[in-house]
């Protein structure tokens, strides 16, 4: 993620600064200054964000009492640190959105496994941990009882399972004059392995109806958490056509990867100007694109070597983005490839030979 | 250029380094490695040059004599040194098309400002400077024998004066394998003052026929030239519609920016392409595109301020890239405007909105 936006941050007149915990970060080399640490460390995320006139997250696993004195001290800090404390723990996010009146899956909230056994009503359910989950690590799905042996013992929640048409995200800005801008939603498909989204087409195939109604429902999100910057929000359709809104990640996106080259203003433009308090600008679709993650291959570990890259450079409108990754393992996150063409039938023929041409081994 | 060419280089598992006499340079901070050096020197050029496996410039003004070098230690040089000695000395360059029997405006060699006193019957002609042009600097309109006042007097030549219809350019690829790839000729219009390139728009207004020749004419320069590379070739279609090449530059190149935006592999991921020996992919043009140079406003020198940026980011298909110079002066290239739009008309209102609105004072 900081990557690309350090990428897209070369287009303005402004200084970069990062903090990551190892200097072969993919971002590490592409800002003004880099510094190794912790982000996870109060001290140490302090220090860094006094020298910025404004921070923003990549991930929400950050020093959130640290942001909460940043801001204090004055630095700009988005998205506002309440939103990243609500956002990083599934419970209170759950209980944001029930406060907030946002339609999202029933749910429950268990202090151990041992709470699971009072609920085996609620199932079948996906159990998340409330905290430390990412990229479809901390999240499992308990269709019965027999699955209680593999339930997860930290504190977690059950959210009834939804019987599921499409999964959508739609990404939102917002800027400190209080303008917003709205994505056309993209529609995720997922690997049921590893839980990854396999990948994603914008804009999604839905009605008109639909689209209006998962942009205002993304928008209402947006305005309840109050706060400058970037909101991906995952939503559900369901067999009923109701929309429920799954998770939020108030930062660029996974599912919003294609907008570098689908849309007029990419996802990380748009952090870019939200940042800098600049107007947003269009959202608007150049062509219809598709997105898939570059996943390290099963059954190598070690430096990473991409096998086929040749040959997928060689197809129109598609897009490779390598991270720079030295090292791969099974189901690792190398980059993504986007494919741009005038229709859903080419974007997909072209992702079934970029899937199976594109190898990242070791 | 460099900045660009990293920015895009982010999207390739490489590792990139830079040499520049200036630690505030654009492309500083987007590398792995920052050396501090001139371009200029033997040495230096020598000792950079010995690190890494493969080498580019982005402007000629360079130690040919170490690339020489570091070609016969095995480093791979694109450019091949030769194509650069040819064409940093304008005379070369000349007698290079001459021999190769590529179309090209009459010239005569003059080794000072006397010469000129015995070539009056040539003018009107464009005088340059056979080396260190860069820019529209180095280059002058001679009318008539009053204008010799201005003449310069160091090595140079003189161009017979064309009736021109139209310049254009046509950038082209070549790699290692002896793949080529022709991007759609873009239109330049320049300002009379700067002599400078005002604004671009690709493709250029031309017949299917003109395109042809012109790609084909690209081509031959380029086979010419018998290196890998990208190749800028600037040419002139005059009244009698023939083309003439006016110059060539063997790199990405101003007449190429919109590619970033309008074409699906712009020219500096062709670079990124070329200099790995991958395959070119596809030139073809998304949208047509307009391409303005952001200079330093006149009557300003010293820190740069942007004016007028939040109006332009409002408009949809308008790109903003400011290079990050922190010191403007009067025709400083400061940056580069890309509009992408559905048609020309569209194009050229939006260009002068941008024009008139976006500002570089201090």
């Amino acid at each position: 993620m900081g990557r690309m936006l350090l990428q897209q941050a070369a287009n303005y007149p402004i200084e970069t600064f990062v903090l990551e915990n190892d200097t072969q970060a993919p971002a590490a080399h592409l800002c003004h200054h880099f510094q190794l640490g912790s982000i996870t460390d109060f001290d140490t995320v302090l220090q860094f964000g006094r020298k910025v006139d404004v921070l923003t997250i990549e991930i929400e696993n950050v020093s959130v009492e640290a942001l909460f004195q940043l801001e204090k001290e004055g630095v700009k800090v988005i998205p506002r640190p309440e939103v990243l404390q609500t956002i990083k723990d599934k419970g209170l996010q759950k209980q944001f959105y029930e406060t907030h009146q946002i339609p999202s899956p029933e749910f429950v909230l268990l202090g151990s496994a041992k709470d699971l056994q009072q609920k085996l009503d609620f199932l079948p359910a996906a159990q998340k941990m409330r905290t430390g989950g990412y990229d479809g690590k901390g999240v499992q799905l308990l269709w019965n009882e027999g699955d209680m042996v593999k339930a997860f013992s930290e504190p977690s929640l059950l959210e009834k399972m939804v019987d599921i048409e499409k999964e959508i995200a739609v990404i939102v800005a917002c800027n400190e004059s209080g303008e917003t801008a709205v994505f056309p939603p993209t529609e995720m498909v997922f690997d049921p392995q590893l839980n990854l989204v396999d990948y994603l087409i914008a804009p999604a195939n839905l009605s008109e109806a639909q689209i209006a109604k998962a942009e205002e429902l993304a928008l209402q999100v947006c305005s309840a958490f109050a706060s400058p910057g970037i909101f991906a929000v995952e939503m559900f359709l369901n067999k009923d056509a109701e929309l429920l809104v799954n998770e939020t990640a108030p930062r660029v996106h996974n599912s919003g990867h294609q907008s570098i080259e689908g849309n007029y203003v990419s996802q990380f433009d748009m952090l870019l100007r939200v940042l800098q308090n600049l107007p947003l600008g269009s959202t608007k679709t150049i062509k219809p694109a598709l997105m898939l993650n570059v996943l390290g291959e099963d059954g190598f570990s070690g430096n990473a070597q991409y096998e086929g890259l040749p040959a997928v450079l060689q197809l129109e409108g598609v897009s490779v983005h390598l991270y720079g990754k030295k090292q791969t393992k099974p189901g690792r996150k190398m980059g993504h490839v986007t494919i741009i063409a005038d229709n859903r039938r080419e974007l997909l023929s072209k992702a079934a030979i970029v899937k199976n041409t594109l190898k990242v081994k070791s």
